[in-house]
């Protein structure tokens, strides 16, 4: 059994790391830590967890995280830098799930998350944790920075297009729609069921942090500059992220969409590339590691479409994060990972 | 007082008349039919007007409707085409919000609708319903066609842009969300609670049968073939329609947008452009008859996006068909639609 | 036109008294307060309001209240006792939507609302807002204590019972559940979407503060003690009360529970006892004033169940603050009140 | 392994069952039956079965079926009976998830089922699949008829108290509410999404069909006559039951009520009982098979609240079905259920 310790268990994708964990089959959750709920039973805060664990929250110390086989962070942005130098210099391995390890670029980074970064040094040797795209790199990394929820969605359905050079990278859109639960159990008016329940808006759409994320991932995988509009929305329920992608075909040739995206996803557990024709719906991966994609060419015009959906918790967040270390450690990759999306 | 009648009352947008003509200062509904419920008291289907009403079901019989000084259709497409010839011809006047006079081609209204068209001839009066558009038509016409919910709130936001030439016409996007109520009050799996609750997909991306009526009235405004990429999307919830629109900038020369948009709609009771920076909720129109825009232009490209907010069943269908009559009959446009949305 | 303030206008009871009043033909809103959001304009706190009023928020000030025919406060408990006695002596009206004058015993309230009450003189004289007990003392009290959501819809469930003394009164079942929009608009974790959507819970079983004044104004109805176990739910929607009362009838004569309930309340404008075998549903009340009664006696035993619904913000608190301010002013009592229920 | 098979298995207890089964170590699902959609496989109609199942819908055949193990009914009622007979004489095991076998009584069942029943002479031997209850004889019985979904909440709720004989058993009620879901998946208007979302209302008070098998069960218990008021509500929501549950204590005697709860169901895996004080939420038990109660004893009165809630899917329907195959099959009882509920 490894052992391994999670910082910020309390929020959302916390106590979403630990309801995988206790299924996981070689993983032993040994450290919970939130500074704010110090001493209290993690079932306490959580009941649907009771029965399965029987740990309390510790102040997180480093000394203690560095006796885990792995740490994840499950911390708002700007928490980890703090901490990872000194705890990768004690060797442990660390899936960081926060945005402070994505970004290549510490000054890009700055200006987006409106603070300096503290150990810039190290995000060279980050690796990003999608797993479709990298997973070699990933094996042998010591620091994982597991993607944002929104890019996960954007990626994964846009990636075989990107790979093939297929459309106008200048031009892309990105509208997505996601669960209330992407904003974290932070008291905030804007988050009431009063305010958001029977509603729906866009939001940021001058710029989201994710951006940077998503326009850094794709030049990487189109090997040139790329431009994306991106529009996030807030929808009325809790978790599911829907991502409706447009990009414009720079090629004459006829593509066989369907095709392309089966064949590219064929060995991936967690990528599922629907029937021709099919509409994917969030909740088909409710609580579950997958992300469902769905190709359409509207009108055969030169516009091609694509439907992504996710878990933002799941494969957008705790999931891919459980993936990732499956991958580092030598593990089979769908440990933890196989329970099945909760529908109706 | 006018006394007009209502055709298909039962249905969602009929009982929203019923809601707004009731406290309509000139107006006494006084025939509503359905053939199904024949007999039942209206108050008995819809318990919210008890004490409002005092009306129950007949059956749909041209005599009795024209008697009326105007009648509405708030049937499914297909049934208003049947009764419009002999209904005109006794002179009175009708608001139809169902699909079938709303596109001026037969041809592909049929190919749509997958029927032929049973009155073709009437098809070239018909005016459509859409006052800020076209609104001195509307006064003088015997029969408006009142638009459709998605076609009202993607074309109030692309219009301005549209009248000035100022984008591409041949690649515009469409991303759109309805509520569950748009698709009316039909016994269906596909809209049962436990199947669109706590979910959210895109549907008929391939066509969906607003296309044609967009891309006919953003040609008439454009004057120019215009075409749509249109993805609609199912809301968990009930009212509302949020249509995100992308359109790519065919002019070098900075546009002020923010100030196009504000004096497009200056005079318009109906349509409120928001202040800059500002993202509409469908919240803050919920049983309105407003639509809330707001123009954007993202990280400086040239891609602008348009967010647009009506309740579907208010300025989406019965409140846009009430403000049709009151212009038709001569009335203060906002009599009867002087309702604040219902926040939270 | 009579001149009004609101003071606490940025909470829900607020807005929705603004919405209410915007369709009043003899009253205007002249002053509304606010500590937090003073300067701010209202519309730009809540958009449903742009174009109905050009207010901005102001620092609660007695001076300017004063000047108002009438005040309403939609004020957190603890906040209006403060005021009131000079607003008072200034001769102005009020109608107070907080806890603070609910109770007729200073202790009791000190008791359940954790301080000591600011102006224990005063609860001897405040009236209890309910028109359908005590319309004659509404008429001519300067000090009106509007009555507590979920009391008002218990109330009114259970006063035809009581006052015939048809049942034990000892043991009153009140089970009810409300919409989150009864927490009002405040930051807690609790309150979340992501919290308290797809779920349902009890709450506040061993004591909630709503049980001393449910059992005040159930005794002073039954002219005898009266002992009710309490049980307030969380429904996962923004608006609504349900109340499912029970009661074990006193009485060996058969009673005629229908016919009772109608005949009490046929001159009610906003209590509609529905048919026989009817099942209010919220729904039939949101964003109107109405209380929607049935009256059932399963399987012919002795326990009486009475349902009862309303809107939390209409009927329990902003509404039935302006049915009072209205038969204070000598106006029809339905002024302001007329919107039917948004249905679906 | 252990081959099962499932007839009727497009309803949403059979999805469930196939998403429990899924994850069984010694269960295979070999045949899944449905009239309507025969030949079509099961992951087309529940996609996020996709990659767990490869199998397709039968004809539903009694020869077939009995080449399995064990047999599930998640038919509605009236379908296990016509085919009981000749199930049991082949020799296969049977967990009936519907009504057909819940009651001893031939004539009653007749009387709320509305329809002769048709294998009377199997009620004697069928045994009620409640684990807590009678753990023994679903060991060894051919036919177990699964418990309703309110019936499994309510009467694990009241089960301490009335085997200790501790309140008036002649006066219970059962306040309760279920998500939407428990309506099964069936097209019908008052089902769907624009109906019953953002709305509540009690139903049936008049007598629903859970009420005698609540009342069989509890009396059996009792070893006394039983008297339920029963009235169930409609949540706005897709899982989860909650059940309020009123007693009056028949005892002088001071009981520690907290002690007995935990004491009588310390032994029980999927009976959690809370520390004093705690609500229950039915999101702490979405997904899974728990069934979590609290206990309260308000204001010292002499009336005992009880708070029950499971998920209606899980423990009210598939996964105390799949319980008690293990309990059959002398599996280990807690095999497929371990899964922790999804929350947030």
């Amino acid at each position: 059994m490894y052992e391994v310790g999670i910082v910020g268990a309390t929020g959302y994708t916390g106590v979403e790391l630990l309801r995988l964990l206790a299924g996981h089959p070689e993983v032993n959750v040994s450290v919970i830590t939130s500074r704010s709920e110090q001493g209290q039973r993690v079932d306490a805060l959580y009941p649907n967890l009771r029965g399965h664990y029987d740990l309390q929250f510790v102040s997180p110390d480093v000394q203690l995280l560095s006796r885990c086989d792995l740490v994840f962070f499950a911390t708002p942005h700007g928490v980890s830098m703090h901490m990872m130098r000194e705890l990768l210099a004690a060797g442990t391995r660390v899936v960081d799930l926060s945005a402070d390890f994505r970004l290549r670029d510490a000054e890009l980074w700055s200006r987006w998350y409106g603070q300096a970064h503290a150990c810039p040094e190290l995000l060279a040797d980050a690796v990003y944790g999608m797993p479709e795209l990298q997973r070699d790199q990933i094996a042998v990394a010591q620091l994982v920075a597991a993607p944002g929820c929104y890019p996960t969605a954007i990626q994964l359905g846009l990636l075989p297009l990107l790979e093939q050079g297929l459309v106008d990278t200048r031009h892309l859109i990105a509208n997505a729609a996601s669960g209330a639960s992407g904003a974290g159990r932070q008291a905030k008016v804007d988050n009431l069921l009063a305010e958001i329940s029977d509603s729906f808006k866009a939001y940021a759409v001058a710029g989201h942090r994710h951006l940077p994320e998503i326009e850094q991932t794709l030049g990487n995988i189109a090997k040139s500059q790329v431009n994306v509009t991106f529009v996030p929305h807030l929808l009325p329920m809790i978790r599911g992220i829907h991502a409706t992608l447009y990009a414009r075909l720079s090629t004459q040739q006829s593509v066989d969409l369907q095709t392309l995206y089966e064949q590219r996803y064929a060995d991936e557990a967690f990528v599922d590339v629907l029937p021709a024709g099919s509409h994917p719906q969030t909740r088909t991966v409710k609580g579950s590691n997958m992300c469902r994609l769905a190709v359409f060419n509207p009108q055969n015009s030169d516009t091609v479409v694509v439907l992504s959906v996710i878990d933002n918790l799941v494969k957008g967040a705790a999931g891919q994060a459980v993936q990732c270390m499956n991958i580092m450690l030598g593990q089979t990759e769908t440990n933890g990972l196989n329970g099945i999306a909760l529908t109706p």
